[in-house]
């Protein structure tokens, strides 16, 4: 190819074409209304260039894609404290998986579970306020985008149907883990995975993780954090498909339902790619695949 | 022995000078505070004798043991609807597991584990009405005693700490085998484990178990479901360690964390104990020991 | 009806002619040659009598029935080394599960789970030599009957599927709580197994556990250890159904995947029921509903 | 630090002078023969080049890094039907557990697991014969030395304690994943994990892992499919420890319990560390604190 321009063109156009399978989130009324034939790719250079194709400048629904946000805001209030009430380690089992949490005592596997994120959430209440607002500053600022924000009908369709998270949160309040406020944290991270913003607004927003953690006004982590972070995308990031993940692609991603992945290759790039179809491990099938062609055609992959 | 009450003395005194182990339960703060050195015993025969010692008038929280009475009003409106909703097995777990009820998609494995229990509450929230006000009917009607009543500082003590049980239930809410309206189950539940009685009253309100159903106005429940009772009392009501009563004292039993256990002799009588310090397994040490002394004299054992 | 004979007859009738349904066993070849559409029955009393319908007289493979002579013989030979060495509580799982072996770090839950089989046959081993040999004796001497035998084609059809026993036994050799020389355990509990006897031998051979542990010759069992098996048979003598048996028959039972079901009434008769096709548990589909059939028209169930 | 050298006689220097911790493997006598206090490293460049410190050509048991070499053996015959029989996720759990293994109906979570690597034995005895040969083949090919062999007296110890590994081996064949030969695939299981190698044997026999496949001879496997076993190496190669060592280490690791870790730098080197006390999670307590050092100092970790 002669550009980068060019190859994310033909990326693009080689996932288009294809037979579109999956389907769409239809848990949250709000989200399964979303057009399913979207497909969006935005690459954020480290040089400050930005290569688009496709629903790049459309705003999806975060969702678990914030829970990398909320992490990095959380390790920069101080790892220690942190790591201190959960793990590190891939979960083997399903996101949202009780089982795992009741034979750990209430101490989540890692950040990216609904238990972690949920505890993240919690940890960061206390150390530095509303997680969601928390999170909105860091992807306004580092976007460039003040108009990014929580789309309160995604929300509020979430919420009510939150029982999965609130038995975790219960469970983890039963084992003196979480705070005995789980209507205030189930309600911060209801808000913060409806966060709604574009390819293009995510590439940039974590594009401190391939730049050693220096974000748009000074270092958002320190290199060691940023490495840190990249190793617990790699290994939890896509929750049970992340050895596939790593498998096929070899980078650092995180998913969300909405249909959103962002990857991080580092050194150089971060590539956001969103379509809302998934597949049945809850990961968007038009991006997954739109990174692998990606990386076919690169040097890309870390390993 | 020439009668039973000089059994029920001789079986009373030598487990009162037995040394005293086991702990109170310590998670609700009101029943911590019960003096622990109590023990009491109540025995009602089918024709219509009370044998008692001990501790046999003072109320006790009955905690588990209201799950009994929830179910035999649950099963008096119809067996067939709440059958469809949750098993018949024993669970082999701890009675607040949450990992069984995953593997089993939301389905209590029985009435008589938490997540059971809950079911049965909202059910008769459906069929019945409140569910505290439907078990305490029964019990009062049952046992002639009007002033029976819930213990509002218990339930509220209790309710503040129910964490684990709201796991349980918005587990079941986001299976769909529970209403959503999970906080007006958890009230219902909460008060109805409440409901403070005697040794006395519990003999008397759980007699037509051992009457082929026949209560003080007629009947609670038919013969056969008296005896199916009766058998998921001896399959499932003392938790994970319902094999090991049955094997050391061979009748249908529930038992409370309270520290009370009621015991069925079909044909004969109900047995009701009580004293406030538990086994590792939440059953009531004292309690169990003096069933395991008056089946020792008596060929009362089912088996 | 006018007699027992009469009643066994009517009710072996009604179940006779009810479609027939469930599978036979499929993965011991010499098995799954049986006719499927035998059924028979016998009902040994207390007094000597005996009562049959059917085919009461055809030899069938008692498979895990036997594993009930195995207990009552470890049982006589001293219970406190046996309880040390697994527990009393029923299992929640199926009878040849891992998963709570590995729990429980290789402490079987029950006697009459595989695992907890294998555990007594090494058990009988160690403290009273060829466990089949010692179960043969027994159900022999019983049963009045010496040509009762170990089916050898079963037997080696069996033992070259026995994997999952393989991997049950080698677990616990790994845990150190059976002994390393796991081909023998398995030997021993497959020819144990593969036992073949009918109806009416079994009937015979199990009466002792109506009659307070008295056999032909002597006590095999005390009284109080008697009530304890029978306590046992009804928690976890039907695997995972164990809870739907007691709330439909109300009688201590142990079934076999040969189509074979035991049930003892206490003080009155053992009742050996025998048809091949078994459900999704395995049990006996015609076996099971024959029990039901016949403790509806009696006054039989312990409850 | 002026050179390679510097740098690794230094970081050699800085973990031998901390206080040693963990404990050498206790259940394989042979291994628990070897002096503790040693610790050696090897880097060998792409470049042919190759640094040493301390204990470096004492030969140790590879234990499960023979695991490696099977997987990619087994790749080059052709990944389709290996990946037919198994996973590639993180397994979250024990790397001998049956319960994840009972979960999924024999088929394991991945090829470094004990379960994944008794099925991997078993596919190359299929597709290519004795697979302790097929390995020690690939070693001694690889890292230039006719001498690496099996230690047959760990082998034997290995074997008759392999209890644990038998049941995972019976359970798969039981499911129908695993030839039914099991002492088959135990022995050969057995005989692959006792090689014997230093640690500059091991870096030399694993840089074609750096080189994106190429060997010395020629491609031990395609660009695409070295990137891959990088990938799973960096997921699931040390265990349930994978999250904390991508975390700290941020290399595609492996390790064995006979103290020894590899560790690849695409395009760059191959590490081999090895010191035979152990963590909790059965990796080399100095080992991994070595690789700790040595990343901190340069730029090798992939993130």
């Amino acid at each position: 190819m002669d550009s980068l321009q060019d190859l994310v063109d033909h990326c693009w156009q080689t996932v288009r074409t294809a037979p579109p399978d999956g389907r769409q989130v239809s848990y949250i009324p709000a989200l399964a209304r979303v057009p399913a034939d979207q497909l969006g790719i935005a690459v954020a250079g480290v040089d400050g260039s930005m290569v688009t194709a496709g629903d790049s400048s459309t705003p999806f629904s975060l969702q678990s894609i914030s829970k990398l946000f909320a992490l990095c805001e959380a390790l920069s209030a101080g790892p220690e404290q942190l790591w201190a009430r959960l793990d590190k380690e891939p979960s083997g089992d399903r996101f949202d998986s009780l089982m795992l949490l009741e034979h750990e005592a209430g101490r989540p596997r890692n950040p990216f579970i609904n238990a972690g994120a949920l505890l993240v959430t919690d940890h960061l209440r206390t150390v530095r306020g509303d997680a969601a607002e928390v999170v909105l500053e860091l992807v306004r600022r580092e976007a460039g985008n003040a108009g990014i924000a929580v789309d309160e009908e995604v929300a509020a369709s979430e919420r009510a149907m939150s029982h999965r998270n609130a038995a975790l949160a219960h469970y983890m309040a039963s084992c003196g883990t979480v705070d005995p406020d789980v209507p205030a944290v189930l309600d911060q991270y209801t808000r913060m995975c409806a966060v709604a913003a574009s390819c293009e607004d995510m590439a940039k927003a974590a594009l401190f993780l391939a730049r050693a953690g220096q974000g748009v006004d000074g270092p958002v982590l320190s290199a060691a954090e940023t490495r840190r972070v990249n190793a617990l995308m790699l290994t939890c990031g896509l929750y049970d498909a992340a050895g596939d993940f790593a498998y096929r692609v070899g980078l650092p991603g995180k998913s969300g339902v909405g249909g959103g992945v962002l990857a991080v290759v580092p050194g150089q790039c971060v590539v956001a790619v969103w379509s809302p179809r998934l597949d049945a491990r809850g990961n968007s099938v038009g991006g997954v695949r739109l990174l692998e062609e990606l990386v076919r055609h690169t040097d890309w992959s870390v390993f």
